[in-house]
């Protein structure tokens, strides 16, 4: 498993009239997490797209268990628990100030040839990096 | 069953920059599409936040299948498949100016007491709307 | 002058702990009172853009006079007081449900050629169809 | 003169389809540059709000000079010029990775007593703390 924690500082743009962060702005916390859980990693985004690489989203679920208030430093764990193939899928653990688990996300991601539109393999850029973190010791 | 179609402009705010929408901006899609289903009802969701109950998302899924292109019109169709008890489904089925289907969610939201912060049941303003598109004809 | 009226519903999305339209979610207005401008004279800001012409934002001031408040059909007359030659100037100004003065926006952008990246004059293809609105009878 | 440097990660979020942050997104900038600047010095502005201080936005200009790009790390210089009466402006200079200045705001919000909704001076526990910036030496 690799994984990285990240920060993020609930901003009064993000909030909503309950006083809690909308529920739509977790994406955005998302993909500073998986960003920076690269960029940890060694690979920058922008780099991967530029080199003709995408990755958009194919399908996201979120849990929301209680909510983050105006204010808060959050800590985003991005977890990633299986090697990519055409998929990647990032686990983002959100906890509170008193590191209380509030929110999960679970986002998966295709890679796509920008030229074709068409899907392919996670990029041997991220592969190599990120086989150490899943090799497994046999004896 | 009950189902509402309401419809969304995408913005250049909306877009990022793949020309695609941001993945995080479908939730104000649904939310959109919701508010307007129970609107059409004769639900005001602000006059519910009034009266004391509030609608906090519990949980939401999200799949994208094609991508949504700056300025196209699309049509959010919002769906109620089941009477809500304490919890509410809505999904939200998202396609695009050719009539083809890009995305579907499926939000779940619970009813809150706004006083006491406790989990209540579907406040019968809703249910009594939405009772007659659920009844069925036994014969 | 031109001008063009559009109507926006504030959402759950837009509001703010204070129970206000977020400051910084007006110009998402201003985008769209300017773009239905100039749909509503044949001009579609995507077929521009695709043709080569982009039109970044130079300069924007803005004007809170009252808040605009969640659920709340807005009202936003977009206005074009002068022909534009390098720049245009967009007034936007947004009015509540009782036609109350709550919003002025001013912004300015530019005309770009995508290829080369300076800043051309306004395309004749806005000219033309804004130049009935902005001829003098002079007897 | 009072002033505080904070950064920001431009976010895939933030970005159009021209490859720029949309020009809707600074203002969320200027607000982490002017609560980071009164918590370095000492002032949280949620403790302010529960103390029944609003600081709604009054008038806000911006000027933009170059494009913020994806992934960029931008420095947000926040000043405060004068001391606050029953307004207080910031005036937030955003430089790009290369320290070049690529444009600038200036937010103007005035101090609201919560419960009259009257504009107020500019509470005490801010002026004593600013007060030390804007003392001036006569001989």
């Amino acid at each position: 498993m690799y994984n990285h924690i990240s920060s993020y500082r609930v901003r009064y743009a993000d909030v909503d009239q309950m006083g809690y962060m909308y529920y739509g702005n977790y994406p955005r916390l998302y993909e500073i997490g998986r960003v920076e859980a690269l960029r940890a990693l060694g690979v920058r985004y922008r780099d991967m797209e530029e080199s003709g690489v995408w990755m958009p989203v194919y399908e996201n679920n979120s849990r929301y268990i209680r909510p983050a208030q105006y204010d808060e430093l959050l800590e985003i764990n991005c977890k990633l628990e299986t090697l990519p193939g055409t998929r990647i899928i990032f686990t983002s653990e959100i906890r509170n100030e008193e590191h209380v688990l509030i929110h999960v996300g679970r986002t998966t991601l295709v890679f796509l040839d920008e030229a074709t539109r068409k899907v392919i393999s996670c990029p041997p850029m991220i592969l190599e990096k990120l086989q150490p973190y899943f090799s497994c010791d046999t004896g």
